[in-house]
């Protein structure tokens, strides 16, 4: 369990990196923070990743290690990026170099999951063509980039809550389209009852639509783990 | 493994029971066939459900045993019972009441599936309010019934193929409306690429948009595993 340091461009990146016990290689898991950057949350998940055998690696997608200290900060810097979608990219991409070259990396079996803005980002990541064993969106953001699509070389499965005002139905279904034009191979779990943030128990806003959901994160994680071993078991 | 004649108000329904080994209770799970009525397939699912430690009951929705001998006059017999949602879910309340005398069953732990115009069948029966664990459509189709939907008493997992020419992007958003509004707990799966009748291997028409579907049977049967898991569990 340490900072690991990674290059983006000109950007230095302070990531997290949580390793399984036993002798490698192992696969390895990117863990996309949501849009506070990269937190306890994400450090948790990757430190879980790690007692499941995986590499758990979390990324730092605002650079330099900065993390918001609110709400309203976390928007100001993620509309930065929003706004930016090629450095976003380009941070995921440093990302998934980086998992590649780490110590004991399974190089063939890298998969990356992301929350929230972070579920937009390893989107981005299978929409830029990267190759990945797999890439899993939690209530993530549908709108694609400017750059647009290339032929996906992952397979897709997305956790949404149906409730997510920031991807509604009409959303969801436009992103089914996208996958159906550019992936060969994806999956969409729609959870009822359920609004964005489902994963996050600090998540108490449900008049706002962002609301912890117990039964949609135990049953969200259950799909991410029986998809990350089938894909993992692929190669 | 054997026949098991039940009573749907006049009708004789000639259903099939397969029971896994060891003492009971065993949950129970309904087995609702495709249109085709009563036949090796819906048998073989029941079998292998009584290998999962459940009795598997395939139910015969038909009355009299009776199954088609090819496609055309399988739509026949079941667009008499399209017509007469009345008594198709007469004979799921049947079926259902039958499940619940079954030696050895844990009554409180019925769960029901169905494929095609079953899975049509099994939705029908929970739009009915009918107390259950679990209901799961493969490849279902979602018109509700001139009888409209009762609050539901029952979690729903829908597993449907994204490119079903039966249940369209714009159905599948209809019936996460009416589920949003009738149930209390609800999961759809959907699989990208994936046709009508995604589960039966002798569906070979894609340009028909049926047709099996290797990788999203075998997700959709370890989905609905996990699904009877949970439920099973909770009561």
């Amino acid at each position: 369990m340490s900072e690991h340091r990674y290059a983006a461009k000109d950007t230095e990146c302070i990531g997290y990196v949580a390793r399984p016990e036993g002798a490698g290689p192992h696969p390895v898991v990117i863990v996309t923070p949501a849009y506070h950057g990269l937190d306890d949350f994400a450090r948790d998940k990757a430190d879980w990743l790690a007692s499941l055998g995986y590499i758990g690696f979390a990324v730092d997608y605002y650079g330099e290690g900065r993390t918001a200290r609110d709400d309203a900060q976390a928007s100001e810097m993620m509309h930065v990026l929003q706004n930016d979608r090629a450095t976003l990219l380009t941070r995921m991409q440093a990302a998934l170099d980086t998992a590649r070259t780490l110590p004991d990396a399974d190089k063939s079996n890298i998969a990356a999951i992301g929350f929230c803005f972070g579920g937009k980002a390893v989107l981005d990541l299978a929409r830029s063509g990267a190759t990945l064993s797999g890439v899993v969106p939690f209530h993530g953001i549908f709108d694609a980039p400017p750059s647009g699509c290339s032929k996906m070389n992952t397979s897709v499965l997305v956790l949404h809550g149906w409730d997510d005002p920031l991807a509604t139905p009409d959303q969801a279904v436009g992103l089914a389209k996208e996958l159906t034009e550019h992936c060969d191979d994806w999956q969409m779990l729609a959870f009822g009852h359920t609004s964005h943030a489902f994963t996050n128990p600090a998540a108490q806003s449900p008049d706002a639509g962002m609301a912890y959901a117990a039964s949609s994160n135990d049953r969200s994680f259950d799909a991410m783990q029986t998809f990350l071993k089938e894909r993992f078991a692929q190669s």
